[in-house]
């Protein structure tokens, strides 16, 4: 079952890769097609929009109508990588150099404006009713505003010895809840499902967002983040994550001062071994048990929020979303 | 009778600020709002938005139809202003810290984001028919591409000793040609005019637009713009300006070898003796003389395309140009 599921989204990412062949020209601008395709052509498993396209038919949709909304998930989340490392300032994804120090900071913020705009140009070429292209529409620029609000939380949250975990269950909800769910929310648009559908997948995002994002926490611990295996870039770099925000309330005065000062250090005066004090004050605090048990709980809401619709659209649904949490990190 | 469209204009000004404060929440993220208004309260006349307005009414649509869009467009222009300044290095505008020297890189790449979100959001709350909506929001993304693809023509120029005059036109059209008219094109859009209109504004900001920008490459080398007086900037900078281009075809070979020179070295290593010494050789190579006569080509090409039209609109549309001509610099 999950193998002839995995065969056919596999089957949607390659359709994904030729749309994205027509939305985004190989010759615009001075090193504007070539700065975008160097960061498109880096990978990715075109997920999210496979799962628009496999959401539109299984319940009921012509997944080629949805194509163009695929593609446009597509950009948007490359979008977001492009500025985010920027922001972030992290110099390497998937081991090869990011956008902007390949192509300088410039031409970094510009690809990633370009590739939102050909994300709204790909939408608005979708072969639909015009009521369902404003429906799509509404939904992209909801996800997409929410998603920079959530990023604003994020850099705000760097190092700030303020930092709670309210402040973060908003910041991660925001920044990934709604994303994360936006391709399959535009699939059921397509296929003209009941609002409650719609509902339901946003709500399924915001509990799955935080607890993939907690996740991705935890991976910079263990196996790191596609740069070369290196451990502890959240900490290198200050990033508000669960671990921090947990560490922060748990640990005691002196510790919490120390843990501070880390995090807001300039990455290049980070050693090796301030990372590895941070991440023993971590085990000691209970932040990664606490962190995965969240992750869990959050799975297990985002699930019920599934199991909780009618018979048919619910079967169809809860393979798509299981899908999801299984893949997406 | 220009006394009176000032005061229409200065009216209509007034109604975008109220929609801004509509549109742009106060308490949004952290530091993002407020950096969002610290920038929109920056000043600026609100100029193409009002036009937007003037030009709904003066086709015989419902300007308040047009609000949102007027609006939106205003956004567009700032989200571009916060990108830009970053992208340039620029530290001041209009006498103020930019937004990324106040509040970081990393939040001001995340406003432009955000601003542009905001601007679509906008778009798509007008009060007009779906159709309309999808034309207005077809406009938009049209002129927002091609504003991004003219931007990395801009980047890419910078300091390049190949640098041509035809490279610079293309460059300035697209960068500047379209959004300059957007707001009078969206104005006619919810007017419900005929394509006829459409299409004679958009071929209005293709000679309006690098008029304007030559002019603003000749502002530099006087009064400056708007950093406390200071002249040369794009010199410091290394913009590929029409001076630059028509200079680099005109000077012998020494000079030109300098003149590169001067443009490729970092902003701080650039003196006040190598501002002059370009601003010299742009006398003398005629550079100057050259854009003073190519903005009043431009202009007037431009003003043949709006009487070429039928009489009724030919009236209303070219007062509102040939305010847009006096003013928009």
């Amino acid at each position: 079952m999950n193998h002839e599921l995995s065969e056919k989204l596999a089957t949607y990412a390659r359709q994904v890769e030729s749309g994205l062949r027509r939305a985004v020209p190989r010759t615009d601008g001075d090193l504007l097609s070539e700065a975008a395709w160097y960061h498109l052509e880096s990978g990715g498993k075109r997920l999210r929009p496979a799962l628009c396209l496999a959401t539109c038919a299984a319940l009921g949709g012509n997944p080629e109508e949805a194509l163009d909304f695929a593609v446009a998930v597509e950009l948007l989340h490359n979008m977001l990588l492009v500025h985010d490392d920027l922001e972030d300032r992290d110099r390497a994804r998937r081991d090869r150099p990011t956008v902007w120090v390949r192509y300088g900071e410039a031409n970094a913020i510009n690809v990633g404006d370009y590739l939102l705009g050909l994300a709204y140009r790909s939408i608005l070429r979708s072969p639909v009713s015009g009521d369902i292209r404003l429906a799509l529409l509404d939904a992209f620029t909801f996800a997409y505003v929410q998603t920079v609000v959530g990023q604003s939380l994020d850099i705000g949250g760097r190092a700030d010895p303020r930092f709670t975990l309210e402040r973060y269950e908003d910041m991660v909800t925001r920044k990934t809840g709604y994303y994360l769910v936006l391709g399959m929310v535009g699939g059921a648009v397509v296929a003209k499902s009941p609002p409650i559908i719609m509902e339901r997948l946003w709500q399924f995002g915001r509990f799955a967002g935080p607890a993939f994002q907690v996740r991705d926490d935890l991976l910079d611990l263990t196996v790191g983040k596609g740069r070369s295996g290196r451990i502890g870039c959240d900490i290198e770099e200050g990033k508000p994550s669960i671990l921090y925000a947990h560490a922060l309330q748990h640990a005691a005065p002196a510790e919490r001062e120390r843990l501070v000062a880390i995090m807001a250090a300039p990455r290049d005066q980070t050693g090796p071994e301030d990372v590895a004090w941070v991440i023993q004050l971590y085990r000691k605090t209970g932040a990664i048990e606490f962190a995965q048990k969240y992750a869990d709980e959050k799975i297990a809401r985002a699930q019920e929020i599934i199991s909780g619709l009618p018979l048919r659209e619910r079967e169809t649904l809860s393979r798509l979303t299981d899908f999801l949490i299984t893949r997406a990190t």
